[in-house]
C-alpha cells in the first residue's frame, strides 16, 4: 500500500497524475490519499499529519509526502525505513517526528528508476511516483541509492514545553478542520504534571480560561469550551459542536498555559 | 465495498487514517470516500446525502456515517440493515431518511472488535473502521451487540411541506456545491399539487418567481432561473451556469411557495 | 480503469454516486479521481488539466469528464479513442486539446446502456458512469452509439501567442493551486523565440518585471518570482514558497510580455 500525504490540493491534476504514474508502474498498487490539502510549503504540519497517520496502515506501507518548497534545488530525497513501515520523503525536515524510530536511510539517486527527463518543478511525478510504485512491486530499498545516517537527516525546530514556577507552558502546534487547538503537551507530560489529578488543572489560552480535563467534546455544553486528550494523545483546546480557533481567534503558535 | 461519510474534512489526517484501519483488518476492502466535507456537526445534511446515494451502491455494501458531535457521550453507536444495505451509524437522526427501510437493528457493543483503548474522541477510527472491516470480511451484524428496535432509533425533527388556500409551502433542506436550492417537495407530492400540469405552477423564493417547471438547468438562458425535478426526486431552484444560492441569497430553511 | 474529471465538488454525493454506479456495474473496476473541483462549468479549465494528465495513465484507461453546463440539452456525448486512451465527454469544447489525438470517434446514444430512466440534470450518474463501466468491462466502443467525425466535435476559441516587434506576448490560461500563472506559451515557443538563449529573456505581466528563465521554484529567494517551463511543458510565472496570483492581483487571461 502507498500513502500520499501532499500539499497539491486537489483542484489541479497533481495528486492524480501521481496515482496514474504509480498504477502504471504497478498495477497492483493500492493507493491511499492521506491528504492533499497540507497547507502550501507547511512542512511542519505534513510532519505532524504523518507521524499522527503511519501506524494506523499496514506493515508494509510506503508513505510518500511531497511537501517540497525545495523541489529542484540541491535538497535530497530519501527513502527511510522503520523496519515495518517506509517513507519516501524530501530532506527537509518532514521527517522529523519519524526519526526516532528510522533504522534505515537511503539517498534516492538512481535516475533510471525515475521518469524519463525527470522535470525540476514536479518531482512527485517524475521521481516519487515511480520509486515507490517500483518499491512496492519488489524493488529493494538498497537499490534506490547509497545508505546514509540517519543522523545527517534535517530536523524542523520544535518547540518543546516547559515548566516554571508550577506553571506548564505549551504552544498551538496544529489547527484541525474543526478549529480544535492541538498543543505540544502530551499525555505523559501532562500526567506528570499533575500526578494524575486532571480535575485540578486550569488551562489558559488567550484570555480563557477553562477548568479541569473532558472526557470528549460533549461533555460540555454546546458552544462550550473543552481541554481533553485527544485521539493523538496530546493535549488539545476544543468546543462542543463549534471551532475554538475561531472563537478565540487564535492562530499556531499560541501559548497555552496550565496551573494546578 | 465500504462508503464513508464524515465532517472530517480532507486537510487532516482523520479519514485517512480511517481507511488504514479498515486496509490493515479486513486487507481486500474497497473504499468509497462519498464525501467527508459534511459541514461540522451537520447531522441534516449527512442525512440527506447517505438517503441520496446508498442505492446508487452494489448490494452488500456497508455504509459508515460519521458525524457524531455526540461522540464519547451515551449516544449509541448502532447498525442497521435494509436486507441490500447495511449501516454503520451513531444513533443522533443521521439514519432518519433510511428508517422506513431498516430491517433489522443492533446496538454495537461488542468492544472486542474495536482497536484496543479506543479512544473517547475519535470512534471513527476506533470503532466504526474496524467494526465495518470485520464486516465486510465476514462478521455477522448479531455478532456486533444486541437486537434493539427500530423504533427506538433517533429521529430528527423534520420539516414537511403544507397545501393550504391552494399554495404549496416547502421548505430548503440542502444547498449543493453549485448553489442550487434542493426543497422538501417530492416529484410525487408536486404532481399531485399541479395534477401534472407543471407550466401552469408558479414558484417564489424570496422575491424571486419562476415560471414554469423545466426539464433541464440548459433550458433557460444563461443566468436564469430554472425550477426542476432533481435528480434526487426533489423540487429544486437552481440557474443556468449560475448560482442560486448566492444570487437570492437565501440560506437553509428558507421558505419556497409554488401556485398554480 | 476509470479517471473521472468533474466541477462536482467533494462536499455532495455526486461523484461518489457515480462510483457506485460504476462498481455496480463493472466490479473490478478501478477508479481515480482526477479531481472534482473544476470552477462550476470551467470547461477550459478541464480541458487543460485532461490534456495535461492523460498521458500518465495506464493504456487503456478511459477518461470520463461531466464538466456539463449543457446537461439535458440537444448538445452530444462523445465517445472519443486515440488508440491508447479513451474520453467520454459532453461535446462542448472540453475536448479541444485531444482532438489532434483522436482516431475515433462516436455520439454516444444506445440507451439501453444508460441508468433505466436517465434524468436530465444528472448524466455523471445515468449516463457517463454506466457507459464508462461497461467499456471497462468488455463493451466495444462501437456499440455505444454512431461513429462520427471528429471533424465535428465542438472546439474551444484558444488564445495563442503572437510575436510582434520582437515581443512576444501571450496569456495566462490557468492558475494553480499555488496560485502559479501557466501560460499558453510553450517550451517549443519560448526556445525558438529566444533561440534557445534563456538567460535573456524579461518577462513582464502586470507592472512585475522577471528576469531570466529559472529552473525551478527554490532558486530564487524566498517570495521571490520565477519564471520557467513547468511540469506541462508551457511558461509559468510563479514565486517561490508564495501565491503569485495573490501577490500580482491577477487573473485568468491578463496579458504576459517576453522581450529579449
Amino acid at each position: 500500500m502507498i500513502t500520499l500525504t501532499t500539499d497539491f490540493g486537489m483542484s489541479d491534476e497533481y495528486a492524480g497524475v501521481m496515482k496514474g504514474v504509480i498504477y502504471t508502474i504497478c498495477p497492483t498498487a493500492r493507493i491511499v490519499d492521506l491528504t492533499h490539502d497540507i497547507q502550501p510549503h507547511d512542512i511542519r504540519q505534513a510532519a505532524l499529519v504523518i507521524a499522527s497517520a503511519y501506524r494506523y496502515f499496514p506493515a508494509g506501507s510506503i508513505h510518500v509526502i511531497v511537501v517540497d518548497p525545495g523541489v529542484g534545488s540541491s535538497r535530497r530525497i530519501v527513502l527511510l525505513e522503520t523496519g515495518k513501515h517506509s517513507f519516501l520523503v524530501p530532506d527537509n525536515g518532514v521527517a522529523t517526528f519519524l526519526l526516532p524510530h528510522v533504522r534505515q536511510a537511503y539517498h534516492v539517486t538512481q535516475s533510471d528508476l525515475f521518469l524519463p527527463e525527470a522535470s525540476t518543478t514536479f518531482h512527485g511525478r517524475d521521481i516519487f511516483a515511480p520509486v515507490a510504485a517500483r518499491l512496492l512491486c519488489g524493488l529493494k530499498a538498497s537499490q534506490t541509492g547509497r545508505k546514509i545516517s540517519p543522523e545527517t537527516l534535517k530536523k524542523l525546530p520544535i518547540p518543546l514545553p516547559t515548566i516554571d514556577n508550577n506553571i506548564l507552558q505549551g504552544s498551538v502546534v496544529y489547527i484541525d478542520h474543526f478549529g480544535n487547538l492541538i498543543t505540544n503537551i502530551s499525555k505523559k507530560l501532562l500526567e506528570k504534571f499533575c500526578s494524575g489529578n486532571y480535575r485540578k488543572v486550569t488551562t489558559r489560552i488567550s484570555e480563557q480560561k477553562i477548568n479541569g480535563v473532558h472526557n470528549s467534546y460533549a461533555e460540555a455544553d454546546e458552544g462550550q469550551f473543552v481541554v481533553l486528550i485527544n485521539s493523538r494523545g496530546f493535549l488539545e483546546i476544543g468546543m462542543n459542536r463549534n471551532n475554538a480557533a475561531e472563537k478565540l481567534n487564535v492562530a499556531l503558535d499560541s501559548q497555552v498555559y496550565l496551573r494546578i
